[in-house]
């Protein structure tokens, strides 16, 4: 890949981010969805001016990060876990209600037990990465809802995992491991009490030496290095989601002092680059998809109902928070 | 590439980048030395511990984007001007001396011709990105010299590309064309002026524009996709270096009201992207090259010999500044 062509990709991913994010506000919507809606008409589904290439790929996931990294960077790690309990609630019922209406139209219309968990398990996927957005766009980020609601997407997020991890089990040997599952939650739970714990106790350390440092932008770099970097590999090299260890290191430096320069420093960053990721995810989705008579009738129908069930676009978008490797 | 090695290979470059550029500064050198020599100590020629992997050229060419940006955006066009005569003069020294030395010692050294012309050639490269940031690091772009030499260090990379063409025709060919010199310098030229011209009368308008917008990094990402994207890309397009592209529109972006927020938005994203680029120009240098024994023993005296002379590394730095696709 040329110089130019990764400079008039992001220049064609920019100008529509920015043209669909104005649209949108204006029309009373969030920018999230202008993003999204962008994706779709510039990517292979729509008019194909523009495909996911490695390097757009890159700069998403750096995109995500960096997304995770300011929601946590905007929350309160206190009123997280104050709103712990609720959220839990909200995250079960949220997987267990789509899950067991995915799972029962299927086993209705007489399909196979395994295509019903399937169908049942895409449904109680939530991206984290959409909802955290979609608050911060409406500027709701503080309400003590919007609280119980991304503490459920965050909690959501590993019972997505562990979802995906039973769901394999099963498609793989017919069986479900139960030690896997135990497994899976256990080091979700480790990792991040482990991350909060050594991270709240080491920032003001952090803070201090980047302090004492004479070069310019040794903050943003610090902070970007450990946020979205460090912790977020480790999450991937543990088989969690990158961005857990993104948004467990935004919880640990609002904590410390430095807090509002952090922020303001990643704020230009993070608007170049979520855009990029919510684009990509708008770029893969298929409008054939949308159709339910581009699939064999019965299955079309089972999709219809289940959407017109829940009225929203969940299924369509491809969960990335779902995937071990965002 | 997964997302992984991503996320290691920045937290790589990055920490590399802050401790050598903080070792440097403290020892009174400027920190894009410690850059430079942060990638050879990581890059194929010292550890190995990392190699240029696409996306990491991706970012290290937004990088140099980026900061040829935000040094246009920190100049004064009127001062350039004003520095143009004495900047040409420098130019065209900075250019001559080194040529005649290197074809002159060559010659005398009884090579051909055409090796003569070759060695001339890379001695006349400098690099504006290594200038530029070398004057920034020191805090004197303001200064009236260091005007003179950014000045001197742009007419050098127009010149720089009018040499690569020669020269690439007379090993093509044996023969200079004298149109394509002509063609070349007139592009430059015209270019440049007209990016001057429209970019000084239509920049009100736009900041005029993007006052209007609601969405939040509006400022943001269509400075950058203007500056760093539209105009680098139509610079490549046309044979010239992209940097120039978006180092005039930095110029134009100066010259507007928003100036100081648009600095403010660009210094973070340059401070994490511009490390990349000097990191990745450091892991190209092959400490072999360093050491004339290596070479057959008259090249190698040749070499040692410019090399006293100058008593500087430009030679082992590959002078991207003079590849049309920089």
């Amino acid at each position: 890949m040329d110089v130019r062509e990764l400079l008039v990709g992001l220049a064609i991913v920019w100008l529509a981010a920015k043209i669909a994010d104005e649209g949108l506000v204006r029309l009373g919507q969030t920018a999230v969805l202008g993003e999204l809606l962008a994706g779709i008409v510039i990517g292979a589904g729509g008019l194909g001016i523009l495909h996911e290439t490695k390097i757009l790929h890159a700069l998403a996931e750096l995109g995500v990060v960096l997304l995770l990294f300011e929601v946590g960077l905007e929350s309160d790690v206190h009123d997280l876990l104050r709103a712990g309990v609720q959220s839990t609630v909200v995250a079960v019922i949220g997987v267990a209600v789509p899950f067991i209406v995915g799972f029962g139209v299927m086993r209705w219309l007489g399909h196979p037990t395994l295509v019903a968990v399937f169908v049942g398990a895409a449904l109680t996927a939530t991206s984290v990465g959409i909802t955290s957005r979609a608050l911060s766009d409406l500027g709701r980020l503080q309400d003590a809802a919007a609280r119980v609601v991304l503490g459920a997407a965050v909690v959501d997020d590993i019972l997505g995992l562990i979802i995906l991890a039973v769901v394999t089990g099963v498609a793989q040997s017919g069986r479900v491991s139960f030690g896997e599952v135990v497994w899976l939650s256990g080091k979700a739970l480790v990792f991040l009490l482990a991350a909060m714990t050594l991270g709240i106790r080491f920032a003001p350390v952090f803070i201090r030496y980047v302090g004492r440092m004479k070069v310019r932008g040794t903050l943003i770099v610090y902070s970007v290095l450990f946020a979205a970097v460090v912790l977020a590999a480790i999450a991937d090299l543990i088989g969690l989601a990158a961005i857990i260890g993104s948004f467990a290191v935004g919880l640990i430096l609002a904590k410390t002092e430095q807090r509002e320069h952090v922020e303001e420093r990643i704020k230009p960053v993070a608007d170049l680059f979520v855009p990029i990721f919510f684009e990509t995810i708008g770029m893969k989705v298929q409008p054939a998809m949308l159709n339910p008579l581009a699939f064999d009738g019965q299955f079309g129908l089972a999709l219809l109902l289940t959407f017109a069930w829940f009225g929203d676009s969940e299924m369509v978008v491809p969960q990335r928070s779902l995937s071990p490797s965002t």
